[in-house]
């Protein structure tokens, strides 16, 4: 797996400090109390959960405001079985709807309504400013800049392989 | 609630950038891989779900491996419904023992067993290679020092009340 790694060997030399699995516990423990506290600041200012907005996000900046429901799950990175349990939910609320298509594997095709693409319009805006309030507002510019450093570092070890070479002809 | 920001004035003038709601979201979506990953590592090395090890972490380092319910469901920020559904598992596996104490309404009072303190023995030491792999590893000690101080500051933007003075007789 991670490769260079003399299993028992660099390990036991190099233990983590407990500074830095602190520092792990603190970043789980800070991000579920933020996650909490604007979910349900979400939904006392508008109709939707968190899990609501997280669908009806993707599909709005999805082309067209349509996904096929497989292409949604990775999206959102949830279990296909647990996005259609709230996608029947969010269909009976007339927030989105649903097409099957028989003719593959990759799920139904999830359209956005007009009235979901209203409650997404109508809860992004005090969404937006309360992570503002109690997210935004903590750091300084420098702390931003640090930690975007922090994430791309997390994320360019989890996925090695989509780390992009320094200089590319981008397509994209 | 947020002293000094008058309602549609500083707000609509200091707008929270793109790329800093950006950084909000690559916050979430990194830590809950982490999250999810780090949970499966753990499910597979142990007989522990990452809600099991979190009540035995809890009560590992409670004085005395014990601790009333309420407290407990305090400490690890669960709901206490959600706790006592858990701890009923936790209980018929042998994982734990609860004493009700129906004085008063602080709950029952949750013991670690032996059985307890082995399982969660046996599991540290593989979940903490795995957060040093996945996580630790990752990190160079400068962002290990500037995330700390960004956790530090959302922590003390979340509860100002808990913002410790810069010098204080200390207690403990």
């Amino acid at each position: 797996m991670s490769g260079g790694e003399r299993p028992g060997g660099a390990v036991a030399r190099r233990r983590m400090t407990s500074a830095e699995l602190s520092i792990w516990r603190s970043l789980v423990d800070t991000t579920t109390e933020l996650r909490r506290l604007l979910g349900a600041q979400l939904s006392q200012d508008s109709n939707l959960s968190p899990a609501d907005y997280q669908v009806l996000l993707a599909l709005s900046e999805a082309e067209g405001r349509r996904m096929r429901s497989s292409v949604l799950a990775a999206t959102i990175d949830w279990e296909r079985s647990r996005l259609s349990h709230h996608l029947a939910r969010m269909e009976r609320r007339g927030l989105i709807r649903r097409d099957d298509c028989a003719t593959d594997n990759r799920g139904a095709e999830v359209f956005l309504t007009d009235e979901g693409t209203d409650a997404f319009r109508g809860a992004t805006l005090p969404h937006t400013r309360a992570i503002k309030r109690h997210f935004a507002d903590a750091l300084t510019s420098e702390q931003f800049d640090a930690l975007d450093g922090i994430l791309r570092s997390l994320r360019d070890h989890l996925h090695p392989e989509q780390v992009e070479a320094p200089k590319r002809e981008g397509r994209r």
